[in-house]
């Protein structure tokens, strides 16, 4: 009939994407958090065992992405991404988020474990904090994040980051490897703009460094972060990077320029061996290991080789110097 | 010279589409459609030895991709995706395609054969039937499509599926899985809008779920189809998904909530095994076995992790009940 | 304070760009090429034992991407994508490179070699030519491009391609293959315009091959390069096909239409060893080489099955014929 027939002529795009719960900018939760700018809060985490307690929290922190450009970030701890997390490969995870955030819920999905999500993955109020315990069984490089509705909000909006779960019996290369550093892609979008984050491109694609080892740098996701200061190593190191790409939307192709990959392990798991690779294909929220040797001093930038985003920021800089 | 250096200047993208044969809405086949909205007719399917005939059809049929929403859509029997077909490594497939659209050719295009694509992937006229013979002779979840000109427009309104070629030696971790399920994710546009299919992003992006035992659920691909009606499991199941993302443009982050891929086989072949993966990277047209372990009770979610996807539809969910 | 709450309202985007070096179309270069036009200075190359001396020129020639579109690229040696460079594992490469334009600065990233990217990746002047040495220590289908900033504007404009570097105990497959190629994929976007080419979609996404042995076909990546001379086969032979995506944007799901691959090694390195797959994931830069058996008489095409880039271009045919 003419009614249905027409239906088909008009876009159900904007229709479509507002049942499936996007929305533009959020005045009330905006409203909310605009006077709010915690100062970050240090990742507690203590060991007894193969038990691992682990405390973080959920708190609104400017994140400056740019020089002069403030995002009020939805953070783990105040950071964006959030605390580098590593546990051993059958730890059994207590994981307590204490969300200072007076205005909305937050929650935390480890890719790291097993768990019933609607359980293990379950909301905290605001002001509130929730408890959680669940097992760490598969080594790898997993992403962590947020996973309250709407989830793309969360995460886009700087609730992710990255667990380690260091393997029992370690990479077959550890004995060859140098020096190791974690390394996380993620996007940044307009400011809590749902829209843009569903249907947009990133305004800024970047880089972050987490200290593996204390002295190690340890920044947020900026354009400029790990380029400021740069990875070091010396002349004939082999360096292992542990990377993954928390996204919320693009994937990655990433790239050291300079050198080749003498051994990947895609996801961080020791079975999953590659090797001579010019550039890894990581889907949004994919890790990998990734060791390479640097037989020049000089600086290597790292990129996504998907070279618009690297224009957008996502360029890390290499500083290799003699022994 | 001055008229060369200005063509320079001008943007040659609108040209450069209509080149290669992106058109925008065609009045002539939405006009030819606009009336049809044909009951589903089965797929048959009867074996002889190894020899396999399968009867489909080509058809035009509305899929409520939204609740309100009816797509007319360009089908195989009345599905989008269109009927899982399951046949053996090594079988001789008989494959008839009657062709009920009386506007326009279709064709079928079965990624798990070898054929000449000019004699075996060959139009057939509307209201006419082609038949065609060929060899399955690889294991895997392969994609299948309508591969009549434009490509894209005969894909994009709904003509795509999957068939699985089962290995005639099985997967190493067969005795180890508890249930099996088929998974398909497609992507939406504009009707028959083929500068949107080309140019824009979709408006939806949707899992479906095929029926690989009788009493399983079987869907279309739209925004609610496996949240209404999940697919279910037991405590302490180890869960196999046959997955294939048709497209047609965009690639998936295939990830379940809640779990680790204890075991993934890249595009179903059991020699292409990798472990521990918390997300499978597929191409377009690109397919996997992927297996996982639910060890408590409650609902999981995949998703394809570029977030933006998953928050246009690209959820399904997995409930699990003790046992 | 208001001031810098009133930020968070204002989109950052094109600022962002701005920061990270992204312009339009740069009417300072424009005007500086825009009667340039050089014949294409073929390559050269001599060998005398492991070290081979390779030639390149940095030249701004007109490609004509679709019938009466040309696009003033910047190129290496006049081809876009540049000539295909074929070396042996372990080789010393002493590269030189004239830059014969004018205007700017180019310089070359091989991604086969391992180098310091500030010393060896070097910028060259105008009308200046550098030398540089490095050694292809692994073997694989390698990205080349030019790498001086804007690294999107060089790469986009043209300056990109493929190096082999072939593996010194071959492929455990070459006895069984019957013919080789090499194929590219690349993306075309506004003439020189840096937002279209940072924010944009593609104008064209196209295929060319490069001979690998005399008599084989050479061309430009254009929307029509490889349908209008197909790639030859005969009934029964296995083709194997060296593909790199150059990118500069976008991942690729590389298709044979009709056949499936026997055997793929992911970046060309043979110990990535893959087999019976549809389609093959090359992130931006990646590289494979893939087998197929072609079983009858007809035309194959190549896809990237993202048909919406099929659509602008990227379709390459293969023609079998009876032996
Ligand atoms: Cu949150
Ligand atoms: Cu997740
Ligand atoms: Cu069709
Ligand atoms: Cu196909
Ligand atoms: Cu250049
Ligand atoms: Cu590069
Ligand atoms: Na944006
Ligand atoms: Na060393
Ligand atoms: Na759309
Ligand atoms: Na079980
Ligand atoms: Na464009
Ligand atoms: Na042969
Ligand atoms: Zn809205
Ligand atoms: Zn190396
Ligand atoms: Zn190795
Ligand atoms: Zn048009
Ligand atoms: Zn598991
Ligand atoms: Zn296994
Ligand atoms: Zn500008
Ligand atoms: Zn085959
Ligand atoms: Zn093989």
């Amino acid at each position: 009939d003419e009614t249905e027939e027409s239906k088909q002529e008009i876009s159900p795009k904007e229709d479509a994407v507002e049942t499936v719960s996007a929305e533009e900018k959020d005045p009330e939760v905006i409203g909310a958090h605009k006077n709010l700018n915690d100062a970050a809060v240090p990742l507690e985490m203590e060991r007894k065992g193969s038990d691992v307690y682990i405390k973080m929290t959920s708190q609104i922190t400017d994140i400056e992405i740019e020089k002069g450009y403030n995002y009020k970030a939805w953070t783990f701890n105040g950071e964006a991404p959030g605390p580098l997390v590593v546990v051993n490969e059958g730890d059994t995870i207590h994981f307590t988020l204490e969300n200072l955030d007076p205005a909305i819920p937050h929650s935390m999905d480890f890719h790291a474990v097993h768990t019933a999500p609607d359980k293990g993955f379950a909301d905290v109020m605001p002001n509130e904090e929730g408890t959680f315990t669940y097992q760490a069984s598969k080594p790898g490089v997993f992403m962590y994040h947020c996973g309250t509705d709407p989830v793309l909000s969360h995460i886009a909006n700087g609730m992710h980051g990255v667990i380690i779960v260091q393997p029992n019996d370690g990479y077959p290369t550890d004995d060859e490897v140098d020096r190791e550093y974690a390394i996380i892609q993620n996007e940044w979008y307009r400011y809590n703009d749902l829209d843009d984050m569903t249907n947009g491109v990133p305004s800024q694609v970047v880089f972050s460094t987490k200290a593996l080892d204390e002295g190690q740098p340890n920044t947020n996701g900026t354009v400029t972060a790990v380029k400021n200061e740069p990875l070091l190593a010396k002349v004939g190191d082999k360096v292992r990077l542990f990377v993954n790409n928390v996204g919320p939307n693009e994937v990655s192709s990433f790239h050291v320029v300079g050198t080749i990959f003498d051994d990947v392990y895609i996801d961080g798991n020791p079975a999953n061996h590659m090797e001579g690779m010019q550039t890894v294909m990581l889907p949004a929220s994919g890790g990998a290991v990734v060791e390479f040797t640097v037989k020049e001093e000089g600086v290597y930038p790292f990129v996504t080789h998907q070279f618009n985003h690297a224009t957008k920021g996502a360029v890390g800089y290499i500083k290799v110097t003699a022994d």
